[in-house]
């Protein structure tokens, strides 16, 4: 950032009074340009014992596979929002069950939140950001293939709960976790 | 958002190829200013029978009564941040159960997440940005001084869950709720 969305002048970076990080401030109109995480939301779509992902048809991460998920929009709830970006990406109706993981990924000011979602019928395709849409069981998982640590952290943590039949709602930081 | 914060340009409202939305784009350097909603993070801090509240400083809704929360910030996880503004508004060490409510407020593009905590000790204080802080039981609950309906959505869930022991993670979207 180097100019004042506001009027157009330079932005310095500066302390302001009360605060204790440097911000954006313009040196005309004195306007903070406060900058934050944004949001990343998506479903992990389920049937019967196969969960649905998508290979992705734009960078980054171009012909992986992930979850489908993408920014929450201004105007959104966060389940408005994961199921928008279902419907984009998978053209998949699915029903929320519940917030499932949500990981914070401070490296790229994000935060990744995931919902467990029943997926309602077999009538999905690849939105215009997807190559395809495949359901996958446990065991036929593509893991060297995967777009994202919080894709495959949420699969990992899925197939391990789904085996005593209990799900938690679970937070992660991956700053220590290594890649994938 | 008026001009490009790039290249100090004018902006325009136009909806991009590939986009369905409107967006700010440079009319110089094409730049597209994507805006998302920004989160709110902070803790339901718990000591015995009794949860901590801190009486706001600044507006909005200065002199009400609130859980200490605040903007996350770039670089910092949902937990780091829930901890921090722990520590600035109520001067108070916690560790975190789980996450608990997470409160979309889509017409003012903002989510609230709000963390379980224990209290570790009884040495909190006020914070710069607050004017007081205080432990209430739950027939001791300011409920008409509340600031924000992501609060008090939170304190009613939480004294309901805390008869029957079993604490759930709760998603709402506040946009057809009254105030309060």
């Amino acid at each position: 950032m180097k100019f004042c969305s506001h009027c157009g002048s330079r932005v310095a970076l500066v302390i302001p009074a009360g605060d204790n990080r440097l911000r954006h401030v313009c040196t005309a109109c004195n306007t903070i340009h406060y900058q934050n995480p944004r949001m990343v939301v998506g479903t992990l779509p389920v049937w019967e014992n196969r969960v649905m992902l998508c290979r992705r048809a734009i960078e980054p991460r171009y012909g992986y596979w992930t979850l489908p998920a993408g920014f929450l929009e201004n105007g959104e709830s966060a389940a408005d929002g994961a199921l928008r970006e279902t419907m984009e990406e998978a053209c998949a109706r699915v029903a929320l069950i519940a917030p499932y993981t949500m990981v914070s990924v401070p490296a790229i000011d994000q935060l990744h939140l995931l919902f467990r979602a029943e997926l309602l019928d077999l009538d999905f395709a690849p939105g215009s950001e997807s190559l395809d849409v495949q359901l996958f069981g446990e065991t036929d998982i593509p893991w060297d293939e995967l777009a994202f640590r919080s894709v495959s952290l949420t699969l990992r943590t899925y197939f391990e709960e789904r085996r005593t039949g209990q799900f938690g709602v679970h937070h992660f930081s991956l700053d220590a976790l290594p890649r994938n």
